[in-house]
């Protein structure tokens, strides 16, 4: 089995353990899924031991997140930084540190948390002026 | 996040990225869970690096296992042997490898595989004729 079934199983665990889910994969792609037929949910990872977890994302990451956004009520960004735990963005918070509008690639996010505090969040095109807590998720999706 | 929420976490990948699914949790057990709201599988895993993956059953498990049983169509018993495979027993193959009503505890299953083969299992009480494969899982639980 591949780290990816791992790192998306961590996910859907936190998910099914808060409360029954219909889960589904959504399009060709691997990281994008739909919960209850009306969430859908954009998951990465990173196997980095310590803070901070950074996540890439290429052109055609932003594309996909953007064409998945208008055919559902909402859209998260589950970032799984490694063992540590779960950094949850939604779509407003997303666009915040990655603006999806200019065109400099590779765009990135980075979470960074010391022991016991949230994640502080930025990106390549801004940052979050507040904290993430790896308890939102999975209730932040609802 | 627990070693649990990842090896859990790793049939629910095998369930999800096969076909849609409701998935939920099924009591105060941390192991068992309801598929379609019809089929029960209970979990274990072993974090054993190499074949054999040895999963030991307690009279408590064994009595969950059946109490759950009759609750449902049908109830599978799933065994995660780390990050190689998953061995997939129906309860008419668990019964074989242990006696569910013979008192002698703890009663135990080994899921044995070489390279490229399927997964010999043995149990305190008896043993499977023939193989079963890490791909049977999940089409076997539909």
């Amino acid at each position: 089995m591949n780290n990816i079934d791992f790192f998306h199983g961590v996910v859907f665990s936190r998910i099914i353990d808060n409360s029954p889910n219909h889960i589904e994969k959504y399009g060709g792609n691997n990281s994008f899924y739909i919960i209850n037929n009306k969430t859908s949910i954009y998951i990465k990872y990173s196997q980095k031991r310590i803070s901070p977890w950074t996540f890439s994302f290429a052109k055609t990451h932003i594309e996909e997140i953007n064409k998945v956004k208008n055919g559902f009520e909402n859209i998260f960004i589950v970032l799984v930084c490694n063992d540590n735990g779960i950094c949850c963005l939604n779509y407003q918070e997303f666009c915040t540190v990655i603006s999806v509008e200019s065109n400099d690639f590779p765009k990135w996010i980075k979470a960074r948390r010391q022991k016991g505090e949230k994640y502080a969040v930025t990106g390549s095109d801004g940052k979050l002026t507040y904290k993430i807590g790896d308890s939102d998720f999975p209730q932040k999706i609802y």
